[in-house]
């Protein structure tokens, strides 16, 4: 039987631990193509190098395994994958991350992971973008790669639907403490942000990103309850911004 | 009676004609405040800037009014205009654009228009992000302004929904050709792209992205057609990328 083609990619950079872990998990499944970015790309959303050139250079970083580092975001990344380095071969899965850190709730939209799984679902690959969450560089992938198979291996085997990703969050506890898989939606979360301000050795202000996140859903088919309840949050995604339930009020705008 | 208050921002830059055309409707409406980039962002979605310092600083573009230039990114700007510039003054609208060329479709998740739009619908501001479809420098945009002030005046009276923003694209046509507004859901649309090869002075391969963009949708309900049709499109959008139609099939993930 034909081994499936998986596509692994990350906003982290080619070398961070959560990719090597997702590679060692999927090289168990099927034949490994690593396009991942040269150095870290988080916050990138779903930024693209539209002003700029991309490098675009072989990896050695992954002994037997075709792999390439470009100089652009993640969604440059599978750009180029689908493009340049697979050409006529088509994926059978994309997987983007592991992330060090939550992309659950709200922060779809600023990551870079996921943005890079949902390029490849807008090329028709079904993709899962997987996050862990432990912030650290030496966070511990191991209790998490069981599931991270188990999601790789049901996605191979009954697809997704067309245009279709899953964001799946992973709580950061030890093997056997992580009770199951939960289907969810994305929690209405958000951001409580503020900026440090200081001065630069020239005397020059400047400003840096800081925040807390903060959930006001009470819900509990939202993924950040499974993540509270020790569960994998699976939230199946897409790329359809539209807010249908606001066209009955707006319709009026049509006879100004 | 108090005059709104309107924060103008977009991803051309501070000084793109496109802002301000933007600048000069809002100052008829209401008392404005201008944070943008101080260099154009096209393409940056809904990138933070996470690892770096960012820079603002006053800016006496527009006179008589309040304007800041910023070194980050368009979602940046909405940030540094929320916690810094304004802080208790909360805006009753946020603009974003005109930008130069069509954010319809699929576009809204590249667009850095938009994502500075979506930003602040967040944070709970009524939000329009604006877009012409004409690419060029020079784009015209006095025939696009009467729809711009008919939007900014119905949500500064109405509102929108908690969370909603509204992606607004204005066909290329001459004042009096535009039919009207249309409110559509966004066309299932996307990128058929390529890479442009070459090699650098030194000899190095370079990769620059470029494409056509391809609608399949037949729809009569969607941007595109109403673009086409000479109507000025309005897509409700939201933050919210749960796909609900996936659920049933996937909840079988639940007894793995």
């Amino acid at each position: 039987m034909k081994r499936p083609l998986i596509l692994v990619t990350n906003d982290d950079g080619i070398t961070a631990p959560g990719i090597r872990a997702l590679v060692s998990v999927a090289r168990e499944l099927g034949d490994v193509v690593v396009v991942a970015p040269d150095s870290p790309q988080s916050g990138m959303g779903h930024a693209i190098t539209v002003s700029d050139p991309i490098r675009l250079h072989p990896s050695d970083v992954y002994e037997g395994i075709e792999a390439y580092e470009c100089s652009g975001t993640p969604v440059d990344c599978v750009k180029l994958a689908k493009h340049i380095v697979l050409k006529d071969r088509k994926p059978d899965l994309c997987v983007s991350g592991i992330n060090h850190g939550s992309n659950a709730s709200i922060n779809i939209i600023y990551s870079g992971t996921l943005s890079a799984a949902m390029e490849a679902s807008l090329e028709g690959i079904p993709s899962i973008g997987f996050s862990l969450l432990d912030y650290s560089h030496n966070a511990h992938f191991e209790p998490a790669k069981p599931f991270v198979k188990q999601l790789m291996e049901y996605v191979l085997a009954h697809g997704l639907e067309e245009g279709s990703l899953l964001n799946v969050n992973i709580p950061n506890l030890e093997e056997g403490q992580i009770k199951g898989l939960r289907v969810c939606r994305q929690a209405e979360a958000r951001w409580d942000e503020e900026f440090t301000v200081a001065e630069d050795p020239r005397g020059q202000k400047y400003y840096w990103l800081t925040g807390r996140f903060v959930n006001e859903d009470k819900g509990d088919d939202t993924d950040i309850w499974a993540l509270q309840n020790d569960y994998v949050s699976v939230v199946p995604s897409m790329h359809d911004l539209t807010n249908y339930r606001a066209f009955k009020s707006l319709k009026a705008l049509e006879s100004l």
